[in-house]
């Protein structure tokens, strides 16, 4: 893999939780969860037209997992992938911490921009619920990402779909359980925030990849594939 | 009809009602009319990128009115939309009903994200105003859906526009009736809510249609249509 | 000139205003400024990729006088266009006047969305700088329309520049004048307002056209012009 | 260098600061952060299609400075549009300073949407915090503009990831330091606010440049360079 493939994926992944994460750590009392909701779709959709010829901008191992079930990736590709962009969204999330200790009287430790379920959701919305959740609102971004890039797909239309798609998915998910949908978007603000974020952090990691799969399954039930075999990343 | 055809409607359907209505049903004091309106236009922007080569991704029983006004489709096309798109929202809601069961005291009958007129309108518009309202509403949104999707368009640009169209909509009608403008999205959160909300639902069902019609008689004046011949859809 | 391109000048601006309108009148209280700027801006950009192929899609005697200065359209074309779209921005308001008088309560006189200044403007503006804000306001929006649709601009990508002008230029504008930019926009509702509307109604029907010949000439400076003869419009 | 070119880059820059600032400036109770953020993001997002095709639409001298350091443009051009932005950025706010005037009680002095850290920052992040904070915001938007403008990029679609950028970044950095990431937004407003506005420019002109930079070289590694040489501007 080419290293641009490869910091293209990190340094996206990064951008997507400084900018994402960090709307909700630093500004959530002036935009509200619109303005959380649009920052992460926003951000996605910059990106999404800044890498997409790069490396596919990914940044988030569930559409990964998609991409490798739907055979437009190979395995070896999908792994490095995901340690890019798990080693992105924590260096994203420093960063944030470094710029968020500048700000006085901000509390770092315990949400810092963290999942939860349960007393740590907005509705306290419990552990079943919170996972058919994060599958639902994976099963959307990737699905989107999958028919968006499909070789039917009008070519050069993806970021825009994409972006907005996580905006969406933000607006529905935020007051919920924050909204991961994004391994990486979840591990680094966890491991930051400590404690219940982390032993919550499971269900933030394993129904995305859920989410993702089932995607990925039903996609080939409503796109056409001529030829499914893996092919090499647009690098 | 291919199966993917209607794996893309009824999917397409089901996932804009739970993400539509699931923002007003889950988040409504977290993002208010703004967000709830730009959620309804965000997934169908996304989903008519994803879908839309596969189904047309109409998505909804008035704008295959008229498309089958339009002479775009031919009857036995529309009828199994129909079913499908209508099939396709109460599984939206049945499913966006097992996730509000897990929110602590989150009521779930009564409103649900159902439309209304008289005392179940925010500004208590009445019966009359209601039909007025729900027929111009779906005018803009099948005129919309018809022109961009004609030949004098640009190829590739339904996704935004439409999208667009029901965002605006959505700010226009949800506090005058919730915004139908689309019986699949009235049917289903309608069972599940019950009682007022079933005995209004005729109104909801029949006024977009009206519009859609409408619409498309509309529509034949300002776009020129060489050969009106009833085409297939486009899969 | 063709009937479809004037039912389409008439159609959108009766849209335009209906809907940009209606979004003030029937919904301030819900969406608020925020709301109502995007959906000027929204139902703008869904109308221009609409009807942009049949009439170019200027809904706005200051967009047609802009065009008429840079020689796009012939004098014969403006003045057509500057009719029908009076009179459809008319229709607009005629059918908002008739949907809000089935809102309870509502009271449908003095203001209803129209423009104003001194002790009708959110912040008191006084007449000179609502002169100056208007001309700038429409500066932007005839502008942007006169670059986007210029020879040298990217095929297909009108609608989004344009819509998203607006709603900026309502962003702006609103707590100072509550935006015309567009003679037809006032005209409608100050008919229906009355009172001190038709009294304030001149300097909105005079500045956004001051503003449209400011922007057709500025442009010239910008955007080279080969051969600058009278254009039949796009039909 | 065409009177165009140096025509487009001052309007733009005017307008840019114009609508932006003003949006703060005129509006900020009524639109709030999100209205604001999107304001500079939507009238950028106009702008570089309507001036895009002409000049490039800089707009910034950091964003000058980018295309200076990854060789598309030379040293002279760069210094000549470094002067039009500042001059337009004067030049913009010198009008809004103007329509402010005509607002009875606004309050021109102090503050007048200049940029601040320390005390004049919402949530008073210290100095080295803004310094980090411009050159992260800067980053992204300096590296979305050379990425989606490079060769591979599709074309016609800078615009909207460009704005869609500038928007997010105002989301997450206006309640940090009101969002400079650009030294010709930040002079103007404090040459007209004064005082402590002027004291702390120096890191609104120097954080954004050094951005840009790191933005270019980190540029070098994603998006492949064939030959590196230095082009003329589009125009």
């Amino acid at each position: 893999m080419q290293t641009r493939t490869v910091v293209s994926e990190f340094l996206g992944t990064l951008l997507l939780v400084f900018f994402g994460v960090g709307s909700a750590v630093l500004g959530a009392e002036y935009i509200g969860t619109v303005g959380i909701a649009l920052s992460f779709g926003f951000v996605l959709l910059a990106l999404a037209y800044a890498l997409g010829p790069i490396s596919g901008c990914h940044l988030n191992p569930a559409v990964t997992l998609g991409m490798l079930t739907a055979r437009r990736i190979d395995a070896r590709t999908a792994v490095t992938y995901w340690i890019v962009q798990l080693v992105g969204g924590i260096a994203g999330a420093a960063l944030l911490f470094l710029l968020a200790k500048q700000v006085p009287g901000l509390k770092t430790s315990g949400e810092f921009g963290s999942n939860g379920y349960g007393d740590r959701s907005d509705v306290h919305l419990n552990m079943g619920g919170a996972f058919l959740a994060e599958v639902m609102l994976t099963f959307l971004l990737v699905f989107v990402v999958l028919a968006v890039t499909h070789k039917v797909a009008v070519i050069g239309f993806d970021g825009l779909p994409i972006g907005i798609a996580l905006a969406v998915i933000h607006l529905v998910g935020i007051p919920l359980t924050g909204t991961s949908v994004n391994p990486a978007r979840s591990l680094g603000p966890a491991l930051f925030a400590g404690g219940a974020a982390l032993s919550q952090l499971w269900l933030f990691l394993v129904a995305p990849l859920v989410g993702g799969v089932i995607a990925a399954l039903v996609h080939r039930l409503t796109h056409p594939v001529p030829a499914p075999q893996p092919q090499p990343v647009r690098s």
